[in-house]
């Protein structure tokens, strides 16, 4: 392909990323090696930084570079709240919405009978934990509303009944959704919880 | 965004790719990191040999780890006849073909009145060099089908006029075009060029 194996075996790997096949990771091979001082070595450097000190948290399950995470240890944080996502994309998602001041607490996935996923693959057990030792009043279950996510949020639901306050997102017309786009199920949802003016 | 600066600013490079934005380089670094003794860490090592010895072979301008590339040293590849092409991605598609046998030499762009880019810009005296010390029998003037590579085609041609053979790449309908996509250009060009079965 290229005229050297280096060059090759790098194309080879970008090729690998999600977002990007082999035509999109040559592309990417050329920009960066253009852009050396700029992208490729500052990125090379990076990702060496990150491949070495990358974890999750022992606390809430997010990415970072300590043992236990920023959001976890953060003075600005309330502590009390703990909203439960599938991932930690899901956490950075709730964090770019920028409203949420409590702990995460982070699934890694769902309850999934056909993949044998059960509570103990999940991180379940120390959420339950964590409601006990943290003083918790409050579990927002911000699963993705998805069969498997609703499973995972009923399971926990159980777990949790009476213990805590337990809440979940609001369903409905997502902020800029057009009637004529959306799917019934998430009309009759928002209908059945209409809100007076 | 996430809670750690140094994935931030993995997230912030990684947005610079080409092909890459925010949301996509969000989750390449997640799958890296979920990846990362597979993909993360070799490609932070491998970043760092190409960003360390990456650099343009000093006589046709492709890229390579070595002052002159390999397709210039190597003995399978005959002498003689020279493939101009705008850039180091042309190179690499026209090696995919695996037809041509000669050597390359890559001009870098092409000329541009607007932007200023004149021959010196470009690697053509260099090219002319080579026409004249390489015995070079044949120039293969394989520039994109634009405007600006064919005004750079023709002045390269004035300029080694009657001292080689110069030849071009044939223009038609593209292996699985359909008619009805192509546009009126092309089907013109292909029928000018029609051949006898």
């Amino acid at each position: 392909m290229s005229s050297t194996k280096d060059i090759d075996a790098l194309i080879d790997l970008m090729a690998k990323m999600p977002g990007l096949g082999p035509r999109s990771a040559r592309r990417a091979v050329l920009h960066l090696i253009r852009k050396r001082s700029l992208l490729l070595t500052p990125l090379a450097d990076i990702m060496q930084v990150v491949a070495e000190t990358a974890r999750e948290c022992l606390n809430c399950g997010n990415v970072g570079t300590t043992d236990v995470c920023d959001l976890c240890t953060s003075n600005e944080r309330a502590n009390g709240e703990i909203c439960v996502i599938e991932s930690v994309a899901d956490l950075w998602a709730m964090e770019r919405s920028n409203v949420f001041k409590g702990r995460y607490h982070v699934l890694g996935g769902t309850l999934s009978a056909l993949d044998a996923v059960g509570p103990q693959e999940l991180r379940i057990p120390r959420l339950l934990d964590r409601v006990e030792t943290e003083e918790v009043t409050e579990v927002i279950l911000a699963l993705n509303a998805t069969i498997d996510g609703q499973t995972t949020a009923h399971y926990i639901a159980d777990q949790l009944e009476g213990r805590v306050l337990l809440t979940s997102l609001a369903q409905g017309v997502p902020i800029g959704g057009e009637l004529d786009y959306l799917d019934d199920g998430t009309i009759s949802a928002a209908l059945r919880a209409r809100k007076s003016l």
